[in-house]
């Protein structure tokens, strides 16, 4: 039987741990339980931060004290988050509404024990995958493998939406602070016919990889943009078979010899989009980048912050103890949106990424076995880098509606040239002294005796340093995001792994599909026989014109 | 005497308006109020829509009605936000703790109205300070104007951060889908030393002009990276008289004399950061990159909206109703963010420009006359292009906690070379298919038995059209942005303004730097005086690990 999480309607009244939650979040209304107070607390650093190997996290500002935080370990105890985890880990089927494994952990699995679904033995199949790319992008680099024309590869453009695109732009952005890219890497996602625009115009089409990713190899956006790369390539007189690489699932039609292609790569239904990342997904481009190696370096980094998540005691579970502080600040001290501001320009792309993370996975109505929830899980998540953020939306985070932040810092930048000083410090002790300055501010506030220069204060915020952008460190991010998102959802009882909230969009999206596809096959069919606002939309987008 | 806004601690009792809305947001909670019922009303359609010349405002599916409408609209004739609006663009102070004027739509007034703050001609120190960046910007283009060895100059970094730089690189990324860059703009707003690293391997520094962009010429991080961009000049032998240009307040440090450089810009301090993209912020980097006719034409299509949120009557005044619908969502419904979903992959910049110009501005907690408000203003905004939005965090959008979306489409994309169809529909129709189907299907959502597959619905949205990504189009969405901002202010009864929320964390990192620069200067000197915090980030700072 399932465990039951915090919003299965069967626990609501029952679970003391949630009342005394409840009890100790209107005590956090009060003043004696001010951020300004709480931080003024003996040991209040130490007992509130954790740290393993080069990873660690503060949560010292957070509204939260030791009752607190032992009543939440409770609630991860009693809704049996890590044996979840583990039971994840070991390919039990979590994603209960589809009935599959999720085995991101998977991917990345340099131990030796077997892993078994039904009769897959998940380590060979996810080794073969890696031999392949490995071999297939070291013969790129090398130029055994050509264009069309003879000329060795120096680009590639990737054709992928949703999981198949965020978490991929977000590692290679921040790997190639550290690295410069042997081939150069586009994103094409959007369905937008001026983003393939925008990509054509920086590349040259014979050095041009094209990487489509997509599981089951229907994906609308992702064969709409396969469509104008096969175009391309036959305007430019170059085959698929020469410029194409497929990321697909095995059998789909992107695995069918009789559309040959340079190279198919599998990824496997038991990782879903949003955690694919380290499989193919992310594992064709990130080589083609930088290497296989530094590739496997990543998935370490991976591996080492998984190895942490399943072993390390509750209390001092790194991922595990952040999703809970999630959970009070969401559901108990009714924060209704998150922001995660990484201190550092080569994360830019990571809020966008744990945006899809988070807010796909959580984003949930019902439980994992399929009742209504008491409310609606998930949060909004939403972040720039800092200090960027600093000066556009941080005035209201310091005086308008509060909400939560978690602030990312990178102990060493990867810039390693000569470096000028401003105000007697360097650009990257400026960016320290700006990222601890707000952690504390927005928690201790300040007082005036004029309303505008007052600040509140009591605006909780966590603090999260790795060590460098290395390839290590940017895994361990990876993976402690991915982790803080499955405990979260085991602990709430939901399903993180499913996405049906998506579906009505796209039947709808079909029908008018349709619509537009008859009158550009019959110039004649109207559109008087639709409710006004399609009608209208539909005419507009015929006419061209708002006339 | 100031109008007192919908916020100001005086009206809340006091106001019908505000009691009639509050009653009627309980209505609105019923099932008669759905928006699959509301939607079916006659005239629905055109009654909640609004069109001026090329812009289009579709607000059928927001959670209002006639009523609602009615008195929304006698808010904004209580509050005068009208009167307040035309008072700011005569050069009235409305930005009343600084004593300033709000000018921004004088630097598109191509009307012949004299513009006086003071003895100050408005229109001739803009029109002075716009015949120099057509000078300058045309000399470049010729080759007139040359970097240190001689070479034309074919890129610029534009350092800037907050309002010198967000609504920039928006309208930049919007822009260059209909021209290509005559100079390429890079942006280097992040005193991360990474940011400066990625950017300077990306130009050829003899080729090279280095833009900064600061009013005051003292904001901490782009004097750091101003730093920096010295040392790379003088590192390459080039010289700042040569590749440096400025835009700065006159007689700042950056517009002096003895410190040379090859041209300086004025701005003004009638024109705040976040409204300054159609001043010299915007004007240099855009007419270097596209020539000064193409920007001309982007202020002219902000003087067209400017001209529309000035003389439209009340309930046809697109940026007006616009605010007011923000302010249903947000103070009555009590949505807690909104987010600006672009579908249009030239205007993937626009949300973080519209987050920027909306928080900072509305993030407030004191009235226009200085009191504490019934309630701190300002609401979340976020966002990402559609369709990518639609794979990432839409899950949470149908399914999870509600939040309004205001769709943004364009009816012509910039893309007019050839292009594939797919499922019998172009890219562009099937972008399209989706944004209507979106809109209309979180409107409606979808009966069904298995929990997990039903759609609650009632989730409003608007939908806003211009006719293309050309100058004129994108002068109307920047203008109207900037509109809706400040007329929602008016109506609460804030300063739209100023931003004092961002001066503690000032304070408090001067504090920090001021240790980091001791520990530079004396390498003896420690941190143990520094409570634990403090003591523990500046001492793995300066260690460079975490070990």
């Amino acid at each position: 039987m399932l465990p039951k999480g915090l919003l299965h309607p069967d626990m609501l009244q029952h679970r003391n741990v949630f009342k005394k939650l409840t009890q100790k979040a209107t005590d956090f209304g009060t003043k004696p339980y001010h951020l300004k107070e709480l931080i003024q607390q003996p040991d209040r650093f130490s007992d509130f931060s954790l740290k393993t190997q080069n990873f660690f996290l503060d949560f010292s500002r957070q509204r939260i004290d030791q009752e607190v935080f032992e009543e939440l370990i409770l609630l991860a105890e009693e809704t049996k988050a890590c044996q979840s985890f583990s039971d994840m880990t070991t390919g039990k089927i979590v994603n209960t509404t589809e009935k599959r494994a999720a085995l991101h952990t998977g991917a990345r699995n340099f131990s030796d024990n077997p892993l078994k679904i039904g009769d897959l033995d998940v380590n060979s199949e996810i080794n073969r995958v890696n031999r392949e790319i490995k071999a297939f992008s070291s013969d790129v680099h090398q130029g055994k493998i050509k264009g069309s024309t003879g000329k060795a590869f120096t680009q590639a453009v990737v054709i992928g939406i949703g999981g198949s695109y965020l978490g991929c732009e977000f590692a290679f952005e921040a790997l190639r602070q550290t690295m410069d890219p042997k081939i150069m890497i586009h994103f094409l996602p959007n369905v937008d016919i001026d983003n393939f625009n925008s990509v054509i115009k920086k590349i040259d089409p014979e050095t041009c990889l094209w990487i489509v990713i997509s599981k089951s190899y229907t994906t609308t956006e992702t064969m709409a943009n396969l469509a104008q790369a096969q175009l391309f390539l036959d305007t430019h007189g170059l085959s698929c078979k020469d410029h194409l690489v497929t990321v697909t699932a095995q059998k789909s039609p992107g695995d069918n010899p009789s559309n040959p292609v340079l190279a198919a790569f599998h990824m496997f239904d038991f990782i879903g989009g949003r955690f694919s990342v380290t499989s193919a997904v992310g594992g064709v481009p990130l080589s083609l980048a930088f290497g296989f190696d530094y590739f496997e370096r990543f998935l370490k980094g991976c591996h080492a912050m998984d190895t942490h998540a399943l072993s390390a005691p509750q209390s001092q579970n790194i991922p595990l103890v952040a999703a809970l502080i999630s959970i009070w600040n969401t559901f108990f001290l009714n924060y209704s949106a998150m922001a995660v501001i990484p201190y550092s320009s080569g994360l830019s792309k990571l809020p966008a990424h744990v945006q899809q993370l988070y807010m796909e996975s959580l984003g949930k109505q019902t439980s994992s076995d399929g009742q209504f929830l008491t409310r609606p899980a998930g949060t909004i998540i939403f972040g720039e880098p800092g200090t960027n953020a600093q000066h556009s939306f941080f005035q209201l985070a310091h005086q308008g509606p509060a909400f939560p932040i978690e602030f990312i810092g990178i102990v060493n930048p990867a810039y390693d040239g000569e470096s000028a000083k401003s105000k007697g410090v360097t650009n990257h002790q400026e960016l320290w002294a700006n990222m601890i300055a707000q952690s504390l501010g927005l928690a201790i506030g300040k007082e005036d005796k004029i309303p505008a220069k007052y600040f509140p204060g009591n605006r909780p915020s966590s603090l999260i340093l790795i060590h460098d952008l290395t390839p290590e460190s940017i895994g361990n991010l990876l993976s402690f995001y991915e982790a803080r998102t499955v405990f979260e959802g085991f602990i709430l009882g939901i399903n993180s792994f499913d996405q049906f909230g998506v579906e009505l969009g796209k039947v709808m999206a079909t029908d008018i599909r349709k619509e537009i596809e008859l009158k550009n096959q019959t110039p004649d069919h109207g559109f008087d026989h639709l409710e006004e606002t399609k009608k209208f939309y539909l005419e507009t987008l015929f006419q061209g014109s708002l006339e």
